[in-house]
């Protein structure tokens, strides 16, 4: 049985023809209204079925004439390379990182920067200033004493249905009142872990992963099991089943399934229901972290780990962070069978969030100008993405490998050996530039020959130029 | 020798006056110009001495006559009793205070609540609204990507610069940088505790203390010391040092020196001294909570426990939560040894705080409506805890106890026996009031008599009948 939507059955005949020739370069689409009538589709299965090739690439929208065939850029750069599965799983090793990151951002306070790559972070300029400014001024003037009032434990109510609503798309059925707002999801993270394990005990995580669930790791004293994940598939379902017969103290799993941090990688469905169905077999919590689903190329949105979730033993993790606005810490929790512990350890830690942020984020999502400023994002960011893939592509030495994840904020590049991506953010430090070296991502040594650099600046000139200068820095460390 | 400043040792003479009937109710006080020429003083010590009379009851300022003689009304009520120093210590118990807490939280929610007197915070009209919207609205035209964009790790620097000028008042020297921006003191408290202890440590507290902190504990796996404290001069230092002597394992000490919450009470600052040189030579970190200082009677601040530490073993935790503003939750930490763990570990658990509510308060606070909102406030309060008081008084069972505190949210009421705070409680709820009962305060059974109500609203005729209400509640709980 195919259990791919309509849509994606019918683009993937259009995508067979344009492949086999026969939709040639330039040449026009069916338009919506055709495709209606020729298929007998609804109006939203045709625009789908559009957009659909539109984010993968094949076709271009010209304003007022319709879609137009193309064919995605390819960059002359192999893959990143799989994970080798032939590697022992480390033995639950403790996490090290905080001193590793700490000298990281000593050494990138020691030199002036001119520019930073460093980070996992968009430009100011991508978010709606204007109108969460407008938004955040009229709520002062008519909520007169909302600075001075306390808020509402585990969430401004508003807030929490319009996420509620939203999560709907993600194919997760959640009421209201079964979000709890964070400060961010680090926060939500830390609620999580600190619900569901007690130090010493190890947790199954994608390697590499992001440095900050290291640290958040460490610093509750829990050991990382690192899992082999892939740059395109993410977390290996086979490892971690490996892992999971092989240590029977698995105390819980972290999965980053969407644009994962820093491989960019997505989860197809059929491993996230796997994977949820195993860690509720094996009665392992699985915490999905959801930070970058709305910075996927396509406006279709992904499914959730959480969508399978029958059992409540999935703990969703998320963040408006990096969606709405860089400057509002807002994230929340849904956190299934551990949600009055949450709720608890979130008073405990912190209280409720502030008032303000929470409304303003509540009244923006919901209006139509947050999905019109979500499809910006999604435009600008992958423009970025593509144009930053093309200057590695261009500047870096011969043998530097990429994908370019299909959303977010970052590249994750394989520099050729021996080149390493340590001694390439030493040098490129004393050069005013800032990269995060592959080594922060792992407690392994697996990621020495990589670099994670941010796609989230608008593509400059001072872009490029760093760009070609970082490749210069790197081919030096060549054998000549 | 010595060691009261000036303007106190003055101020005694005239109270010994008074006392005496030399200067008799109803007497005009010499001018501030005459007390600089009669005792040669400077005008800050003149004006120093007249308010603190003021603040102590003995004096009242009529607008441009200056102050005359008044006595400090009395309260028909005995002082709370001291604890009893033979009692003996208990034994390290692990905090049960999450059911407890869960347990009075439903409770409240089952039932519509007409009056809340069960928390420690003041009402939205206590706080300065108007200045605060003026100066959030101006920043956002001014920096007009405040929102969208990220904020400083460890806090925003005019905040810092405006915490580390204020504490100079209460005898710290911080630089901006001893300085890390929390979500609320509760926060700061928890960073605290995660920096210098493990799970399963043993941490001497007050008691009764706050069930915020109790909660904290039980989050982190910590065992609670309960050491007697008096409801005048707080913790016992002669307790405190026996408890060291017979559990060799205390890991933390954490006290509320000023307005200990839920006793009111105000460590003397040789008691103080003694304490933080005590935690000091046994190498027990001493946190120190300083919630409630700035609400005082008294303008003149209270020296911090943190003015006496020579070695960094103070952790200084503190909030702008109760005294600028309820909306915003913003405290701050000055971790002293552990000043970069503590960094690391906010960075790990919630990031930053948002920078809009930071640099409004900085803002704010640099100001001279600050202290205008200072004085106004404490003087509100003042007023609403004196009726608050006076109502328990006239309305509850004779053998009622309290002592009115020197500045504050609260009064904690000790009943007659065989009254039950808790028993008060559940009959208040039915009547729609909300109390805090003793019980929440401890983990011992020590406190079932007593109740804790908040002085935070004003005192309308409501909260009066309130009170009276409560006051025929409690006599039936008498023999008759
Ligand atoms: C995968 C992932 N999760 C969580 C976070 C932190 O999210 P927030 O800023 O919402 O706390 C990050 C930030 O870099 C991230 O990359
Ligand atoms: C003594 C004490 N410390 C800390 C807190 C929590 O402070 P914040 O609201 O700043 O987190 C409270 C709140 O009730 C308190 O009474």
């Amino acid at each position: 049985m195919d259990t791919q939507p309509l849509y994606r059955r019918l683009a993937n005949r259009y995508l067979d023809a344009i492949k086999a020739g026969s939709l040639a370069r330039g040449d026009k689409m069916p338009s919506v209204r055709e495709l209606m009538r020729l298929h007998d589709v609804s109006l939203t299965t045709a625009l789908q079925l559009c957009r659909h090739l539109e984010n993968e690439g094949w076709l271009e929208a010209r304003p007022r004439s319709g879609y137009f065939v193309r064919h995605p850029r390819r960059l002359p750069l192999a893959p990143t390379r799989e994970p080798n599965p032939a590697l022992p799983l480390d033995p639950a090793a403790f996490v090290g990182i905080q001193a590793r990151v700490s000298h990281f951002v000593a050494q990138g306070q020691r030199y002036p920067i001119q520019c930073n790559l460093s980070g996992a972070r968009g430009a100011p300029s991508l978010y709606p200033h204007a109108q969460l400014n407008l938004i955040a001024s009229r709520l002062l003037r008519k909520h007169r004493q909302l600075l001075v009032s306390a808020g509402t434990h585990s969430g401004n109510m508003a807030l929490k249905v319009a996420l509620a609503r939203r999560a709907v798309a993600s194919g997760m059925t959640l009421a209201p009142t079964d979000i709890l707002v964070t400060h961010g999801c680090i926060e939500a993270l830390n609620l999580a872990l600190r619900a569901v394990t007690k130090p010493g005990d190890t947790i199954a995580v994608e390697s590499p992963t992001f440095y900050g669930l290291l640290q958040v790791l460490e610093s509750l004293g829990l050991r990382a099991l690192e899992i082999p994940t892939s740059p395109q598939t993410g977390l290996s379902i086979d490892a971690l089943e490996l892992a999971i017969r092989s240590h029977d103290s698995i105390k819980a799993v972290v999965v980053v399934p969407h644009l994962q941090n820093p491989l960019g990688s997505i989860m197809p469905d059929a491993h996230k229901q796997r994977l949820v169905e195993l860690c509720m077999q094996q009665g392992i919590p699985l915490i999905e972290d959801d930070t970058y689903t709305a910075l996927t190329n396509s406006d279709i949105p992904l499914l959730a780990l959480k969508h399978w979730d029958k059992t409540g033993n999935v703990i969703h993790c998320a963040s408006l962070h990096k969606t709405l606005a860089p400057g509002m810490r807002l994230g929340w929790i849904a956190a299934g069978r551990w949600h009055d512990q949450v709720e608890m350890l979130k008073y405990a830690q912190s209280r409720h969030n502030e008032e303000w942020s929470q409304l303003t984020a509540a009244e923006f999502m919901n209006s139509a100008a947050y999905d019109r400023h979500l499809r910006r994002l999604r435009h600008t960011l992958r423009a970025q993405r593509e144009q930053m893939a093309e200057a590695v592509a261009q500047y870096f030495p011969a043998g530097t490998r990429l994908v370019v994840p299909e959303g977010g904020l970052m590249l994750w590049v394989e520099l050729p050996e021996p080149i390493s991506g340590s001694r390439l953010f030493e040098d490129a430090l004393q050069a005013g530039i800032l990269i995060a070296p592959g080594t922060l991502f792992s407690n392994l040594i697996r990621f020495e020959t990589y670099i994670r650099l941010n796609c989230g600046l608008p593509f400059t000139t001072e872009v490029e130029h760093t760009i070609r200068r970082l490749g210069k820095l790197a081919e030096n460390h060549l054998p000549r």
